[in-house]
């Protein structure tokens, strides 16, 4: 990992606030864990990044695996401050907004030579095997994260932006499984391609489902 | 993880060649990574399953960065193996087959309580942005898996079993990501749901695909 690489998490209402140890901890924490992995990441890297004395570290985290927790609420707070930021406060239609969502995630990961990925699915994939506390943790921020998606499935729906048949429901899981499976792809090839791949054909896949029956059966 | 987890990628005719070293330390090797990660797995852990003595490692491997890509071809194998099986000798049309493979797949990881997941997806998503052998090497055989979706694809739309609008290139890159995601769900969620949502829902958008704007411009 380059030194230089940009901390893509950096929770700016935390920079300020110099005197907060534990938050530049979590700042520094965030960046290792996102780009190295959470096995890989070790204590004292973080405390030395963060520039903190060893042996603080317990006084702010019970232990590694707590501080893990934390930094999935951490995560958390700044993915969906960015997603409430784009859903609230710019133009467009309900998909356009999701879209412009995906095309944000694609952009941070851009900013870093298409390192990195979603922490949620990196930690998933890293953890969900082998601890237990993480993959509950997770589970719950997975069902929150399609939640939201499935919100927005339900707005386009009622706009008349989705056929009617749209499951908003299942049709937000099949676009987090594509979204975090995309960005295991971009990872490998250092492109945005599949990424943009699944934030365009997915969608007009989704205008079009169903329209098949309607013509066999001349509903319209 | 429990001592007694399936093997899920044990090559039976490595099995019978019991003085086949290399063979073992490849079968016990990939168990635990598939489990485990490649980080998170020593090389003493690996003979020691083995049931090969310290030190014999490096008569067979250079480094345990060469296993990992001996590995990746072991994966590969086992994996193509059973894709290629199920392809020319069951019975079905081009999709049917498709989805077969998938729902194979998922049928291996509900052996081990759904935990596992891809071996290709697990190390891309732990290896992509720290090894650059490992993430060339992992480019090559996602290319490789997705030839093989899309030329399925082809034959589907030759077959008549797919919309005549279908790109197979870019389809098969976003079924390569909505499969690779949904595995970290089911990690994660620990059941297949995700994974049946991908093998059902994504295929049923493809049949559909473009059939709206026939409908909109009168072209059946």
């Amino acid at each position: 990992m380059k030194q230089g690489a940009p901390n893509l998490f950096q929770n700016k209402s935390g920079l300020k606030m110099k005197t907060d140890t534990k938050q530049r901890i979590l700042v520094e924490g965030a960046r290792l864990v996102h780009l190295k992995g959470y096995g890989s990441t070790g204590i004292q890297e973080v405390l030395k990044a963060a520039g903190v004395p060893k042996g603080s570290f317990y006084f702010y985290f019970k232990s590694k695996e707590d501080f893990g927790l934390e930094l999935i609420e951490y995560f958390g707070n700044y993915i969906y401050g960015k997603w409430d930021r784009i859903n609230d406060e710019t133009e467009g239609t309900p998909i356009q907004r999701l879209q412009r969502f995906f095309a944000w995630f694609l952009s941070l990961n851009e900013r870093n030579d298409f390192k990195g990925g979603c922490p949620f699915g990196n930690l998933g994939q890293e953890l969900g095997d082998i601890n237990e506390r993480f993959r509950e943790r997770l589970q719950s921020v997975y069902a929150e994260f399609k939640g939201k998606i499935r919100d927005i499935l339900v707005e386009a729906k009622d706009a008349g932006e989705l056929p009617g048949n749209v499951d908003p429901e299942k049709m937000s899981d099949l676009i987090y499984s594509a979204f975090h499976g995309a960005l295991i792809q971009m990872k490998v090839t250092r492109s945005p391609e599949s990424m943009e791949n699944f934030n365009q054909l997915l969608f007009e896949l989704m205008s079009g489902y169903g329209q098949q029956d309607k013509l066999l059966t001349g509903r319209v």
